[in-house]
């Protein structure tokens, strides 16, 4: 199962830095020379963006939280199998917005399902495929929101639009899913520069390079 | 949980005769004046056919197994929640044509993904909403498929084009199942005339109706 590539996810709550820091990642690793890929689900692939105007219909309100669970999961899968998988194979680095710890923090702890029932369908989704190395960006809930609204990034979505309390939720989760997988998660402190935090993302990646030796 | 009315799934390979039965159980308790529904997923619940939509779409040629058995377990959930809960809630005796044992015998079984592995999925979208009685209608392969090319029933479909060996597997995974859930499985020996075999199945179904007290 092990592959030659490096399989890298970023996660965070609403405007902890991680697309732009996905960029930033990708770029050094341009400058290196090395070969790498950012997506995020679903990524391009036919089915997993089927699956998502499921997800999003706006007609569906009847959806059911396990439903939804279940549909991001087979979603999770498709562009798993469809697009990480090969590039891994081909020894690409692969860096990936959001993946399973987004669903642990959102709807495992956040919504309430359980972060142990939203772990066993995705496990069955990524069979064994886990990230080698995740990035936490861990940023006060008010702080991420107050630089979304001031503009500093990306527009104000749905997600934004939830309670605090929500989001103080979806931190919480992530946190306890960084203490379920020490060796995998690395929480990085994003309330700091653009700078600091890049300096710090920078040594774990070129750290986790050198150990797979890519 | 436990709700007022009963809910009975019916199970088994090609050609066993399933399909009729439930019709038969359905007159039966028409008969009694018992308030009964029939249905089979996706059974007319909007986001359950736009999942299953996806799932037989001529062109997902690329869907991985694993995603297909988490769209089914999603679009089961809906179904569930939409549908049979909601019928149960107000006392009907809900007749399902194949639910989760269908899951363990083809998808589990039969092409190999693991009886566990898609239990567990399944567990997550029935959230503890199990059949309270199933019967597996149980038939040689050879006998139920020589039924369906015959013309005793229903057209032959892309089920019954499967190898020989697969629909023996379909069998062994309902075993499995069967044994699994000995106290909600009843095993019906398909083979015999509807006579014998309505004959049973209505002192189990009516035994069942005696002990849920309707």
């Amino acid at each position: 199962m092990k592959s030659k590539g490096l399989f890298i996810t970023l996660e965070g709550g609403e405007g902890s830095g991680k697309t732009t820091m996905l960029q930033l990642l990708s770029s050094m690793l341009l400058e290196q020379g090395l070969p790498s890929m950012t997506t995020r689900e679903p990524g391009g692939i036919v089915i997993a963006e089927k699956i998502r105007e499921v997800i999003l219909a706006p007609e569906h309100t009847a959806m059911d939280g396990r439903t939804e669970a279940l549909l991001y999961a087979a979603a999770r899968r498709q562009h798993l199998t469809e697009k990480v998988e090969p590039a891994l194979e081909e020894g690409i680095i692969v860096l990936c917005d959001r993946f399973i710890d987004s669903s642990l923090a959102y709807q495992g702890h956040a919504r309430g399902l359980g972060i142990e029932e939203v772990l066993a369908i995705n496990s069955f989704a990524m069979n064994g495929r886990f990230p080698d190395l995740t990035f936490y960006m861990d940023i006060e809930p008010e702080e991420g929101l107050a630089r979304i609204a001031s503009g500093e990034g990306r527009e104000v979505n749905r997600l934004d639009m939830e309670s605090l309390e929500f989001h103080h939720k979806v931190r919480e989760g992530y946190r306890i899913a960084a203490q379920m997988y020490p060796q995998r998660i690395v929480t990085i402190d994003a309330s700091r520069t653009l700078e600091e935090v890049s300096e710090e993302m920078k040594r774990y990646l070129f750290a986790a390079l050198k150990e797979f030796a890519v």
